[in-house]
């Protein structure tokens, strides 16, 4: 997941429906239940049933992510990954199966190291930064200036020429993990801007996580078309600290740093997509997802082959519970949500024509599920508050008004109510965009409970009588 | 810090006093002061208080791991080490400041690798086992057979032959930690006799960790004469599992491994150690340390640089507050815990005509601290626990009758009685022998907690009038 579109670059404030929040009664509970939740509350529980008899979801994963590895865009391993995807929901018998074409940025790694020169001989732990150009050939050797942050780097002035910045910002863990993350994700971002206008030649963050084991993680920067582009590496936050304790005790640190990174023209990708088509209204559609792409790194099994799966299994559990509703339900796996949103972007110029009601992602990795997180009009956000109240059993039902999703931001922005599974992420930066993102980060109890939230979510808006209403956008 | 001697192989039942803890009566809390409590306590809080006033144990340590990184038993960086210790205890104006050689084991790692070539190419995250030889050149190629155990081993009979086996066995996590140890580490010590006897080129084992973000533990591994040797390498913890699930699902596994790991002749190393001269019995020794050698990932600066820390830091803390007791307290940095514990049995060697009256380490990580463990005679055990009741203001006055270090094993095979630091361990095997284990695992408060434990232990022990008893050896 790269989240500072969705949870970091837009404000909080603009978000519809935030400000009625305070206003909406308490549903579920001790209190009697509504005409939706007497007419669907058995449905709901059949869902609920028969996601938690089997461990699919899981197993449908580990098949994913053990056969085909991690999946960046312009990988074989994607468009391999994308293909089986597609085959594997011909068998699911699901309506409309398709892969529609979407170009994808085709960055590559290459062969990479940092190693400490000064004031000892020593490897360092480090990855290439998704975006990042090379080191010319044989590599940079530089003196490293550390700073705290951007402030502090503008302080340095003159000191940080020629020089390899190092950002040592720690991930901030006194508030919950996503706006930690929308914090420190900054310096990954930017950073390699900011140290090309200071006259830097490489920039290095402190891993964007909150717990390491000497393991970095990777995920998108940027540059400016103003400034040179300068390499950029993660170093993990063992060693940012390590190079800090040396800068504080007045020690010369200097740095050899290797990058092959290169990249490539953009590349052929797609997004796949199935569906069980609406037995009254088949042009009102839910869409449901995760994205398929990955970092090149680990297996991509939390971020966000999971959500993925999750998504895709809650449309199977209609399917074999022999659930037709109202409206379309459509599963998609979007490409490209990691270093372009391309799949995302793709999809909502694809079928902007379309009549969405409701665009749902997981893509805060697969854990216990909570509830989710709902934007779009307040009578909207009470349906789904209403809704989902009846998943009180698994634990999922708290509703807040944020949804926060890349792939769906696109549908967001041209007024289609939007839901991201909230689930109990406090493990998700252990893992993002890491070596150690891998299948048994995930639990199959967990994964059913969050496939029969999507379930019920997309079961119950598909067919319910009225439809949830779209948001007025002011264009 | 390597336990299999100490805690592993030792049956509990055999030592000395563990019967004897449940008729104990329960020192401190509400009770009365004893007269040993109404002599000390005021020095205890002395002592307490300057411990707690600053961090110099982790900005010590700090030093010591950053400047010389890991320090495995043959390496430079051990030597060097080992020297820096030795000048800075004598500007600390220790007594007796000295260097005694030991000869250690001088295992080599070299390059090495590990891919999975079947049923997909992918790099697998690996780290050779201490001891291990190397592959032949170009490496070795071959099917792999994943067991959860030796019996599950010996039940494939044939079909392990010309196999690499990986041990896929968990580690146990629901039993307190050094306990799990005991029972995984059996594969990374015995996994490559068993599985050259069922005629397998070479072993895998699972990384002995309860955590991982795929990062592998290294740790000693052993052969039998009456095999030959195959290289042994730890895969990390997904890794393992990721080819087990492959293995269940039906799928051919291959594996290359290629290692250049190699045993070269033994190296000139040795224990520094430095002490506080007892004013009326100074041939009446209390020693107390940790190891100085690691592993050659990471720092060791969890295993086991912070125990060596904080025991020096305990006799500095007697220094600078002019306490000089009865008997002679001697801080000792062991070489060679890790692969040989010929530091420890050196140590033993050259002092068995002295008169020990307690052997004190820190090695299962310098974390928080709830007491000692100690191992003695059931009256020992009585004053132990009296002088922990005075560390009740720090959270550390917990006595239990396992003692279980292992440089000061071979002092315990002598009859004298020892105290290991228990902490907080719940961490300890996330880092344990990875490249995770760095200075920021450790904390300065809980580090100067653990150095007032071991001050207020080795102060009482080395000043009160009555000796702590010997135990009787029968040999």
């Amino acid at each position: 997941m790269t989240k500072p579109r969705a949870s970091c670059l837009v404000p909080r404030a603009s978000l519809a429906g935030f400000a009625m929040l305070a206003i909406l009664p308490m549903l579920g509970g001790a209190q009697q239940p509504t005409p939706l939740q007497r007419r669907y509350q058995p449905t709901v529980d059949r869902i609920i049933a028969l996601a938690l008899s089997d461990s699919s979801a899981y197993q449908r994963l580990g098949e994913l992510v053990d056969k085909f590895g991690p999946r960046l865009s312009g990988s074989e391993s994607l468009e391999r990954a994308i293909t089986w995807v597609h085959d594997r929901m011909l068998e699911d018998k699901l309506d409309n199966v398709r892969i529609e074409p979407v170009m994808v940025p085709h960055w590559v790694r290459g062969k990479e190291s940092a190693a400490l020169v000064e004031p000892r001989a020593a490897p360092l732990a480090m990855l290439g930064l998704g975006g990042s150009v090379g080191t010319p050939a044989g590599g940079i050797t530089a003196e490293v200036l550390v700073v705290n942050s951007f402030d502090e780097l503008h302080m340095a002035g003159e000191r940080a020429k020629g020089k390899i910045v190092l950002y040592d910002y720690p991930f901030p863990t006194n508030i919950p993990p996503f706006q930690g993350y929308g914090r420190a994700v900054q310096y990954r971002v930017r950073g390699a801007i900011e140290a090309s206008k200071a006259g830097a030649v490489a920039s290095l963050i402190r891993s964007v996580a909150t717990n390491s084991i000497r393991s970095p993680h990777t995920g998108v920067m940027y540059y400016d078309t103003l400034y040179t582009p300068v390499p950029a590496a993660a170093l993990s936050v063992e060693d940012a600290m390590m190079l800090h304790r040396m800068q504080d005790r007045g020690e010369k640190i200097v740095v050899h740093l290797e990058m092959e990174a290169q990249t490539l023209p953009d590349a052929k990708s797609g997004n796949v997509m199935g569906e069980i088509k609406g037995w009254q209204q088949p042009k009102q559609v839910i869409v449901l997802g995760g994205h398929i792409d990955s970092w090149d790194v680990g297996q991509g099994a939390m971020d966000d082959g999971g959500g993925l799966v999750v998504a895709w299994e809650a449309v199977k559990l209609l399917k074999r519970l022999g659930l037709q509703p109202r409206r379309t339900v459509r599963v998609v796996g979007w490409t490209n949500e990691e270093n372009g949103l391309r799949g995302g972007r793709g999809y909502r110029d694809a079928h902007q024509n379309e009549d969405h009601v409701l665009a749902m992602e997981s893509d805060a990795g697969a854990f216990s599920p909570l509830g989710v997180g709902f934007e779009g009009t307040p009578q909207g956000l009470a349906t789904i508050t209403e809704i989902g109240a009846m998943l009180k059993a698994i634990g999922s039902d708290r509703v807040t008004p944020i949804a926060g999703e890349a792939d769906i931001s696109p549908l967001k922005e041209i007024g289609v109510p939007t839901i991201g599974l909230d689930t109990d992420d406090r493990r998700y930066f252990w893992y993002h965009h890491s070596e150690g993102d891998m299948l048994d980060k995930l639990d199959p109890a967990e994964m059913a409970r969050c496939a029969a939230t999507l379930a019920v979510m997309a079961y119950v808006v598909a067919d319910m009588e009225t439809r949830l209403p779209r948001v007025g956008v002011s264009k």
